[in-house]
């Protein structure tokens, strides 16, 4: 498997994008060539630092890089030369089977979006974010791509989730829930009330409105959202339980009983660290585009960026763009007298 | 003090708020009149169930129920006699100081915009929803009363949410931070892009764009969002604090040895549950209207009712609503000419 990896972008830049390569070139023998993307003095430097002189690494030159405070798409058609572009390139010449970026997003995005462009029939593409529940997982979708989204391209996200929920989460006609004030029919902003008309008439397994207090208890195994809400339960969740783990810590330090307690039961806090730890998940695919690009977080240490391109590989493995092209155009195919030609 | 309490909203209905309504007499001396809205037979019988024949409960007949399932605006117009607005009423005629409701979040709210008016200047109320930080708290405004809200709503929730945390929670010059998708400047969505530009040529200390990931960490003490949105952050913190505690106590179980453990750092649980617990805020004040409304959660136990109606008597004591009228005449005076006169 051959993977570009933006080998500039995120917070901490290079050595944490190329630490994180090694530490994958290390541990899966099945990427068979690993492109990094982007200023290769940084690159070398830290490849040197690691005392990595793998075979299957490529440096690709690239002098720009989109800073967080940029635009993302004026900086995508700026900033040629930049590596999220660059990385895109491979993947749209063959060269690569997927990138990773950790980057701006919205650069991600939108490089995908100029370069790759969507599947056929899909308006926008937007990030499938898999979250734990007590026993199993469920698809949050869009966490992030689609800011100002419209109800149809919520209509698609719900398609896309389930898509991705049964053919590799293997959900088995997956439910479908929309983020809304309340789980009673009309409750919901303009937009959401739009979004559950149309949910109600699809061919989903739709169950209706849901509460966030509703995502860990009792969770749907696909929830529906515009990029910006999702955005913000992604990282809402992050943050308080970094707290909650936070403020664990300093209060089983109180007294010499509680740290006495603590130290036995810590492989409990352990597992639940570890389940809660977006690290673990490494990255998001961006469903949609006509190719495969893996969404890392911003802040991602090495072991994040190694697990997303573990989530990448997957990802090529998987191939689930060919049924979501025909999931879509089966809907398109029931529904199309009612949509218009161009969104 | 008098406080109206709307006996029959909630998931519960009246078990739990008549419950909670008793415990609040039994702790509260200074509740000196406590209006008991709703139907007469089933409070009556809650009250003989839990012995209490406090000569400081007046119950206030009314014959029906918002559901859930109703819309807010066509309910508070259609059913004239429902217990929300014959508590409201009793406000509006100086019966009582304020108004605690469990029920229809958008049916309080309607009620309090059409019967107590907003507050000379204001265009809509916010439910200003105090959240723990480890070592402090912050307003999150609005919380979920106006879900489809325009530009200069934020500005006005920033501007409350501001006097109510210098007013009642005692910081000086509150910061404030603006919900977005990342801390650049040029992050966001249209409507928070907007609300970015008319924060920053505000008079507030505002520090800019924040993301949910920084809720909890080094927090900003004002978080300004649409309903729409703060509502999910809210709910979704309850969901994952919820979920983690789940958790941790089925992994706490598994070994004798963690079972130890959990025993000896219980004290440790037991104070962060507190502290992520809706039910030991009871509930939050709707800032914006002319009166006093306290919108408690749907599934208020007796104990957030308690609360809820301890959160009524403290704000009829703080009177926010002068200072709030101030500093926003203040602003409009300020920037006037650039002003329309109809929102």
């Amino acid at each position: 498997m051959k993977i570009a990896l933006d080998a500039m972008g995120g917070d901490f830049g290079p050595p944490n994008l190329v630490g994180g390569a090694v530490l994958a070139l290390r541990e899966y023998s099945y990427i068979s060539k690993l492109f990094l993307v982007g200023d290769p003095v940084q690159i070398e430097a830290e490849l040197r630092k690691l005392g990595c002189n793998d075979s299957r690494i490529e440096i690709v030159h690239s002098t720009q890089v989109v800073e967080m405070s940029d635009r993302a798409w004026s900086a995508v058609r700026r900033k040629k030369d930049s590596s999220v572009s660059r990385a895109v390139d491979l993947v749209k010449h063959g060269q690569a089977s997927a990138i990773v970026s950790a980057g701006h997003t919205g650069a991600a995005v939108a490089a995908s979006m100029i370069k790759l462009r969507t599947l056929p029939g899909i308006y926008r593409p937007g990030i499938a974010a898999v979250l734990p529940t007590e026993t199993n997982v469920f698809v949050l979708m869009d966490a992030g791509a689609n800011i100002d989204a419209r109800p149809e391209h919520l209509l698609q996200y719900a398609f896309m989730g389930s898509v991705y929920s049964s053919h590799v989460l293997g959900y088995k006609n997956p439910t479908v829930g929309l983020i809304s004030l309340g789980e009673e029919d009309v409750k919901g902003n303009e937009m959401t009330k739009e979004v559950f008309k149309m949910l109600k008439k699809s061919s989903l397994n739709f169950v209706g409105n849901i509460e966030g207090r509703h995502l860990f208890e009792d969770p749907v195994e696909v929830v529906v959202c515009d990029g910006f809400v999702g955005n913000v339960i992604l990282k809402t969740c992050e943050s308080i339980s970094v707290a909650i783990f936070q403020w664990l810590k300093h209060e089983l330090s109180r007294t010499p009983m509680r740290k006495v307690g603590a130290f036995l039961a810590r492989e409990s806090f352990r597992t639940i660290k570890d389940k809660t730890n977006y690290e673990e998940y490494g990255g998001s695919p961006l469903l949609g585009v006509n190719g495969i690009c893996i969404i890392a977080h911003g802040s991602s240490t090495p072991l994040a960026v190694k697990n997303a391109l573990r989530v990448a590989a997957e990802s090529i493995e998987q191939q689930v763009n060919p049924h979501i092209i025909e999931e879509v155009q089966r809907y398109h195919e029931a529904t199309a007298p009612l949509e218009p030609a161009i969104r």
